[in-house]
């Protein structure tokens, strides 16, 4: 699992054939088998620190802010009152670094079931891991299935912050997984999902999207720019319960100064509103 | 030049240090050393026939619409009246294709300075060297600074589809060459360069923007999602001799049959507008 040859990492997978994407390797900081997976986390030589799951990168300190505000304040802004938000993995902090940026959440919940990611990212990533210190979180070590089953009608916002859909997150782009999401949902709640890449698999975000329609009314997908990831492209599917909710439209606005304060580098209202507009090949196979 | 090693075809450059994407190689299909460059074209297993000049993936079968159309119809649908077109580069077809395709363009020129681009073209890249075919084409083999030194005050829009600032191309994003630019274009001429990734060398862009701005009155950056460039991120610089035009809305639409009809398969007027909507830290950079 330990893809390092030569003093580069490379990230071979059967869910992206054909292509690799390798990273030099300065130095590795940890390397630990958990219950689920395989925890690398090594400092590159032009990227940063990088934290990689099962031979997949998660994250790398030079890009990690766009995935993290993308994913974040799409649902969020696009919700009128996010006060009680539940992330969903996210096991490196960068999701709740930025949920409690959001002005009006009041409280968050974070539930991740690999406690060694969460170790490795505190003592390793801290500039992602500092989303941990907020007062505004409940962080508990479990499966998400089994916390949202104990908790329904609870949240305005969740945040699925899933690996890639192999291993321990195959289950979080099932429709069962949509139900939940649901269930967990306060009537207007609005959930947004790491979904995969438009350009390696578009079947997979295809059907994500039909089991999420199942249970949710209005259902959009998203992109930003993430380098690191597989196409340097990543998706966010963002869905309501409500009917015709125009989620390409941010409800909350940051003012330029807030962006500066709250060091947001990626995400602006102009940037949300630009995420959905989708190119032919995807809006003709997505919404057809 | 031919990095390849044990079936994969590798991209190192110092343009873009610490990372390298990789693509599996079914079969080498042409590999000779022009006048000016290393040119090889190999079938990948699964992105289709790959061409590569100096070490560098200049496009593949899979994703290359996106840079093509984006290139093309970001300035061609900027222009009110489109009617004569120079193509500088672009040795592959690709934008030769994408022009032939806009109804308003009545002819149009393309300077190529190496001819074993177009050779190995036409034998292994049929799909984008179809765009030679065009009865409204005028192709040259010459040296697009000479060319222009020849022809000022001819062209509404200039596309420059260069490599990299690296080797033959380097000139390409010069403040001399926008000069050029201005001179080959009619009064209220439009130009489109390819002109970078922000994530790798940013003030790169912001040397390049600041270099067309001594020349052309509005000045803009857009970006589009393509795999298989570094960083799965390519900018396009798009400038107008005017002042205070609005680049980033189309004066030209393509209808829902046009799309269809004329094979677009990345480009529409949303794609347009949204291609320049820019992550903070761009625009922070790009136009502060």
């Amino acid at each position: 699992m330990n893809q390092i040859r030569n003093g580069w990492f490379s990230e071979l997978s059967e869910l992206w054939p054909g292509q690799c994407l390798s990273l030099k390797v300065k130095e590795v900081l940890y390397n630990e088998k958990s219950e689920y997976q395989d925890v690398l986390v090594f400092e590159s030589t032009n990227n940063g620190t990088v934290l990689v799951l099962d031979g997949i990168i998660q994250c790398t300190q030079k890009d990690e802010f766009s995935y993290q505000e993308m994913i974040t304040f799409l649902p969020l802004c696009s919700h009128p009152k996010p006060e009680k938000v539940l992330i969903v993995g996210g096991g490196d902090g960068g999701v709740a670094r930025e949920v409690n940026k959001h002005p009006l959440v009041k409280e968050f919940v974070q539930v991740e079931i690999d406690e060694k990611v969460i170790t490795a990212s505190k003592k390793h990533l801290p500039f992602m891991s500092k989303g941990f210190s907020s007062s505004k979180l409940t962080l508990k070590v479990c499966d998400g299935f089994e916390y949202m089953k104990k908790h329904k009608n609870e949240f305005d916002v969740i945040i699925t912050d899933s690996s890639d859909p192999i291993g321990p997150a195959v289950n979080l782009f099932t429709e069962s997984y949509f139900r939940l999401l649901k269930e967990a949902l306060k009537p207007n709640g609005i959930i947004c999902s790491q979904s995969g890449t438009v350009w390696t698999d578009l079947d997979h975000v295809k059907q994500t999207l039909d089991n999420c329609r199942k249970h949710f009314k209005s259902v959009k997908y998203a992109g930003s720019s993430v380098p690191s990831y597989p196409n340097g492209q990543i998706g966010y599917l963002v869905a309501s319960l409500e009917e015709n909710v125009d989620l390409t439209k941010p409800k909350f606005k940051f003012t330029g100064s807030q962006i500066e304060e709250l060091e947001l580098r990626y995400y602006n209202e102009d940037v949300h509103a630009a995420s959905f507009v989708l190119p032919n090949f995807v809006r003709k196979e997505l919404f057809k």
